[in-house]
């Protein structure tokens, strides 16, 4: 099983890779065939000129919008000593082709999400989204106190970059439904849309795991090609139109509860940085990684009031029978996948224990105070 | 109600400094003697050394490392050319002293949190905590992308300083009591030592609220001079002792659900400043408040586990029927202290109206996950 559908997975990722150059494909030859004859960086009167290439189109709301506030941050703090220009999907190279130029110095920096290495590095993918994982706030925390940081150094340095967590989508959306979601069995024969780890999942419960580029799942979704896809949270998913051509939107995201966006860097150029260059993208780096997860709750609020009310969206939330088939079928399917590789095992383990006392303080502060506040009272009036 | 209420919580914050000196009072007289004759800022060939006075005993788990933490954070980013120093409460001005400190450019620079300006800004209470108001992630992004920031900018800038967020606890515990608390009613005579809008709300449940130095609270829990106690959350809490003389441990904190830290600049200070430096600031911050949030979960995580496994702490969570009327009680409550100012009244109004939308969103993310993820199922074994 597991072989099959890392296989399958590989020819997912081949059909991200073709949706997320999206609209920015058309100019990837031109780009791709100017990169070469790019200078190398310039460094004169100790001013470097630093190039960032991004898996998202340019100024993607959210992700390449974050990417934007990483150069910025980082120029204006360095008053131009390290000038960051930002290139989307296609503009140098193409979106996967990301960590390849930032390998081998065609340019010295990138954003995407670690998930999106998992063919150079297969635990890279445990560093962004693990079903059944952590939240946002845990990820960061995990990183910062939990020898998370230290793990993703060392994946990242097999593959000749510094690391960094730059980003988070908070919790993302179940996905959109045309078929009611009431048991695991439902699963059986479920054609869906879903990338990555969550898609192994669904693939272990019975579902069929469909490849399609991002504008050709609005049709399938309409024609019945698909029954099911999952995308990212109300802030994405309204701008894409699915509230269109499905019946139901299903929470939670249980396959994506805090993905991490990255930053990789070139370790030469990074080795290169005096002291306070390092310090300057490291807290840009915190700032844009705290900035982007703001962005993501505040756009999110706003963009789910409009789904309901404007265009009469059905919400549904998965039914506990289910989730906790999922949640099963998780544990096995990932562990098994980890057991393939040695790193992965590692972080896996890691995220693991630290998940195990993460999960007693969530319930008892962030979930029971949520609960408590959504209780019926009248607080203050607007 | 909210005349002797407010009289009363003077008194609280009086005998809050009192004990937040803590260990260091004894310093104070002859480091307020001195802060006199300190030499005003050295700016020599563009190099300009500040100090940041804080609310918090030196190296004080959590605070007083996170402030320590952004004084590093801006000196090494900056190589030198802004170079902040960090004194613990007493060393050149008692605690809540930091903010006239700042205010009237004896130091540059401070670190608290807004509650303690209370008696100056009114305001300023709701930029830190409201009981039932929001979580760290809803207040990070109220502050950067719902209006929170410019209305932190008005509030502070009355007290000659700019202002930014600079760490959160997250949400904290409910308190330490010696008895159980299963209906509002409970409240009636319920001798409890808790500060701000959480002790209005209580004291308008018909607690007595009773004003006590950190170092009596123990006793005092002991001899039954008092009831409760509300203090951090687990990290703080373990290290207190509390668990010593307290029969449960109540959650969730209604009345702190994420409390904001503050770093507040001299204003002239702060325009002085070229903006590469002023964008380090920033920076800096942003990053604080991200380490400090991660720092407190944690540690909070390990903390508790320790509280219940080593010291066979009794975990109970307050009854719905208590929490809608605390609920409906706070909306009353906070509505009517600011009501009397302005500037309260449209922060807490730019608050409730992110806050009823921030509601919808929190429950079907993360806390439809967190609840999807603490059902029975075996994940990935340790």
């Amino acid at each position: 099983m597991c072989k099959n559908t890392l296989r399958e997975d590989r020819k997912l990722t081949v059909e991200r890779r073709k949706f997320l150059l999206g609209a920015a494909a058309a100019g990837v030859g031109g780009a791709a065939a100017a990169a070469s004859s790019f200078p190398r960086p310039a460094i004169a009167q100790d001013r470097r000129e630093w190039r960032m290439v991004t898996t998202w189109p340019a100024n993607f709301p959210g992700l390449g919008t974050g990417a934007n506030l990483l150069g910025q941050y980082i120029s204006t703090a360095s008053e131009g000593r390290l000038t960051v220009s930002v290139y989307g999907a296609g503009e140098i190279v193409p979106a996967f082709e990301a960590m390849d130029a930032v390998q081998n110095g065609t340019v010295e920096m990138g954003h995407g999400a670690p998930y999106y290495w998992k063919g150079k590095e297969d635990a890279s993918q445990y560093l962004a989204a693990v079903p059944f994982g952590m939240s946002a706030q845990e990820m960061n925390s995990w990183y910062q106190y939990g020898g998370g940081q230290e793990l993703a150094d060392r994946v990242y340095e097999r593959m000749n970059t510094k690391f960094f967590p730059s980003g988070n989508t908070g919790t993302q959306m179940g996905g959109w439904f045309n078929v009611e979601m009431n048991t695991l069995e439902d699963y059986n024969g479920l054609k869906m849309r879903i990338p990555g780890l969550g898609g192994e999942v669904v693939a272990a419960a019975g579902g069929t795991v469909v490849n399609l580029p991002g504008g050709e799942i609005l049709p399938a979704l309409q024609s019945g090609a698909i029954d099911a896809t999952e995308w990212v949270g109300p802030y994405n998913d309204l701008a894409f139109g699915l509230y269109q051509v499905a019946q139901y939107y299903y929470y939670p995201g249980w396959h994506e509860p805090g993905t991490v966006l990255d930053n990789f860097i070139n370790l030469d150029a990074w080795n290169d940085l005096p002291d306070d260059l390092k310090a300057i993208v490291e807290q840009a780096n915190r700032a844009v990684n705290q900035m982007v997860l703001s962005e993501f709750v505040a756009r999110n609020n706003q963009a789910l009031r409009t789904l309901i009310d404007e265009h009469g969206v059905e919400l549904r939330r998965f039914p506990d029978e289910l989730l906790q088939g999922l949640g099963a079928l998780a544990g096995q399917v990932i562990t098994d996948l980890a057991s393939a590789d040695p790193l992965s095992a590692e972080v896996l383990q890691s995220m693991a224990a630290f998940r195990s006392t993460a999960i007693q303080w969530a319930n008892i502060s962030e979930l029971a105070f949520a609960s408590a506040r959504a209780l019926d009272y009248q607080w203050v009036q607007l």
